[in-house]
């Protein structure tokens, strides 16, 4: 095996498969202890071969955030996949492509939408109403029961909309201030899912419940009544979840390798090739004064990374440039030339960005990025 | 030629190719109006058409913020090109097969990389040094004359380091609260170039002095003694820069179309099909309370969009989710499955994570991302 340095020439997402299968088997023990499905959210990786890794113990369900990506893994022999975002009737034929090969499940919260898919629909698709629970994105109150009965006595006039429960998103979760607040939010989404359960196990046979965040499915250990999750950013995690507490330090299982390209001595800062179009620009604030914090630092091992180097950060990000701010003593650490690793804030957003992965063992993982722009010209 | 609303299905960033040539010519007039050279900056469009429109009108130089994007356009024809960031020693074999084919200039700021670069190249490269008057990203301090020198004389001892001149940006002119504080730091700029200038012109022989920015470049008609400028956002401006009053909210080129997929009426809330994938989840905050702005909102019409719609604002995006936040007279106007249009917060992000554009005449325009992610599965 190579050593990681001699490989990486410019801004790479590196890939620790040995921490992000410890991700995928924690969350499948979870969820098998709490027996409950694992329908993980694939929006984070978009790859096929990360998609393997579930595969291969024992996962034949997930969850997509866009109908192409839905496309993209039915091509990969996914055969269960929820869309899990409002339907967008513009993509009527893309939908039938997929209904006609697949069990697509999507998600729909209006009559308008319900009656757009009963004209439009060739195939029978599963549906899930979206609840809100607090979060206020979108979905109908879990509490307007009456509104939901409309939604549920529409698709039961129907022959291509099989109506299968409720799916909520506690997302909420992430502007959650401690612990404590993410387990308030998480029983509050639990009872309110358990009771629509009641309320409307006779209008649909077989109902299910659906939910998921990864705050929540990390941190909880309880799941009474739900009969799927759906957590997404777990396979990778990333400095947000560290902070939330929803994983230990060696659970995140991304770093960008970055090569500095200049130092300032005056400032201790480091200048690094790695800027907006690699990580995305989302920050956290480090402190009461708003400092803001791009990613943590580590060092690049011949095989991996180190453990987060106190006394510095990534402060700044332009398209290109980062700026490392350092104490003196990493300042000293790291010539021009060398490499730094980054922890990112958000890694759904990075891996998206990269569009492909290096493994620590120096291969190469696509993603539907790398793989479907080459042909998408047209939409 | 067809209605853009049938032709759209998904988020879809609008060009409007008359606004986007209406802004190269205003550029170029000024430029030559001021007796400097225009060199823009590319990496806003990254895209080998928009770059035609360029050269079409007599542009021959131009600026990147990638060795990957010099090669990239280097294959479309263009000789003449800087790369403005510190160089990345890791890529010299790139730089060396540029090196060869084009006039590649570099831009340096420190002795390791002027060493590495003297023992690593095997062709001729031009170089600015970088220097700060202000920003504080990168570069030398513009008075540090006696740093300067040293970089400047190692570089005579060179033959392949032909060191041209000086090159600034004033990127804090982006965190200005007022056109006076750009005017101002536009003036130290220019001072700052200008007294390095009269102190090096002996040592260096035809000595140029550069700089750019979006926003200077569109306000000030002043650029006395600089050789080029290199503003880049200006192709496409977006509405950060019309905020900052670098440009008319006419002038902004780029509109994403998303398709609204839900409404919540109780919050006034229109659920859009487009994310921090599509945009970025670059803000402004829009008042004192923090309130976030991440776009601002117009009417897809026929052939192009509308003015900007008061009463409503892009308030949030999840990863493929936004949320329109409307008056009561907006909200009525749009109903599931129609389009809106959202000038975007950063044009250069959100162009970037889209990586193709339809002009307002229905034509596809392809960049970078969507040609060489295809072929780039290995760096």
């Amino acid at each position: 095996m190579q050593n990681l340095d001699s490989q990486i020439i410019r801004p790479t997402l590196l890939l620790d498969k040995a921490k992000c299968i410890l991700n995928i088997e924690t969350m499948l023990a979870k969820a098998q202890r709490s027996s409950t499905r694992l329908r993980p959210h694939f929006k984070t990786h978009q790859s096929a071969q990360v998609g393997e890794w579930f595969k291969e113990r024992g996962v034949e369900t997930i969850t997509v955030s866009s109908m192409q990506m839905a496309g993209y893994f039915a091509n990969y022999g996914w055969n269960d996949i929820t869309v899990a975002i409002p339907v967008n009737v513009r993509e009527i034929d893309l939908i039938n492509d997929l209904a006609s090969k697949i069990q697509l499940n999507l998600v729909v919260e209006s009559q308008e939408t319900i009656a757009f898919l009963q004209s439009g629909l060739k195939y029978k698709v599963g549906v899930f109403i979206k609840v809100d629970t607090g979060y206020q994105r979108s979905g109908i109150p879990a509490e307007s029961t009456g509104s939901i009965r409309l939604l549920v006595s529409l698709m039961k006039e129907s022959d291509r909309l099989n109506c299968k429960g409720f799916l909520a998103h506690t997302g909420h979760n992430y502007q959650a201030k401690d612990q404590e607040e993410i387990h308030k939010n998480h029983s509050k989404t639990l009872l309110a899912l358990n009771e629509l359960k009641d309320v409307f196990r006779k209008e649909i046979p077989g109902i299910e419940v659906s939910l998921g965040d990864t705050p929540a499915c990390s941190i909880s250990e309880e799941f009474y009544g739900i009969d799927e999750i759906r957590p997404g950013n777990f396979v990778f995690y990333d400095i947000m979840q560290y902070v939330l507490g929803s994983c230990d330090e060696d659970q995140i299982a991304v770093a960008m390798a970055c090569p500095i390209i200049a130092r300032n001595i005056d400032r201790n800062e480091l200048v690094i090739y790695g800027g907006g179009v690699h990580f995305s620009k989302e920050y956290l604030e480090a402190d009461d004064e708003g400092t803001k914090l791009y990613g943590s630092i580590v060092r690049i091992t011949e095989n991996g990374w180190s453990e987060i180097l106190g006394g510095g950060y990534l402060a700044g990000l332009s398209q290109e440039h980062g700026i490392v701010r350092c104490s003196d003593e990493l300042f000293d650490e790291f010539g021009i030339g060398d490499l730094i690793g980054v922890l990112p804030v958000h890694s759904c957003m990075s891996a998206n960005l990269m569009g492909k992965f290096m493994t620590t063992e120096g291969e190469w993982i696509t993603t539907m990025n790398s793989e479907q722009l080459s042909v998408n010209n047209e939409q």
